[in-house]
């Protein structure tokens, strides 16, 4: 089974690089591969902030998050 | 050809939890991933520095600089 790994954004410039290069760098043959646009998916980020994100960029590998640059505040998404 | 992917860090816990998550998940197929340990490295720092790394941990993917939560400032390095 592949491991799970969330890559969550809120579509500003910053998160938009990241997503290019580090979410699609990640391996496929061994993660599964999820990009969440927290800013379209709103009902998402309460389980964003649970597994630990604090901002986006942030990609959560196996349910450990972790942040990339920043963008934004998960505070300002809801 | 493979594109280039390194991973600075300074042995600091921050960094080594995302050195055996994040560059490891990575794409081997398609990234020549580097570890470089700037404690132990003093003289790649100058290199890090002109790729954009302003803290550690951080992966330059194709010259191209992400920094991953906060473990140190490069200053504090060299």
């Amino acid at each position: 089974m592949k491991t799970s790994a969330i890559f969550y954004h809120a579509g500003c410039p910053v998160c938009v690089e990241a997503e290019q290069s580090v979410a699609q760098a990640l391996d496929p043959a061994r993660y599964e591969v999820e990009i969440v646009h927290l800013g379209e998916q709103a009902g998402r980020v309460a389980e964003a902030k649970s597994a630990g994100v604090k901002s986006v960029p942030a990609l959560v590998l196996a349910g450990q998050s972790f942040h990339i640059n920043f963008g934004a505040g998960i505070e300002a998404l809801g």
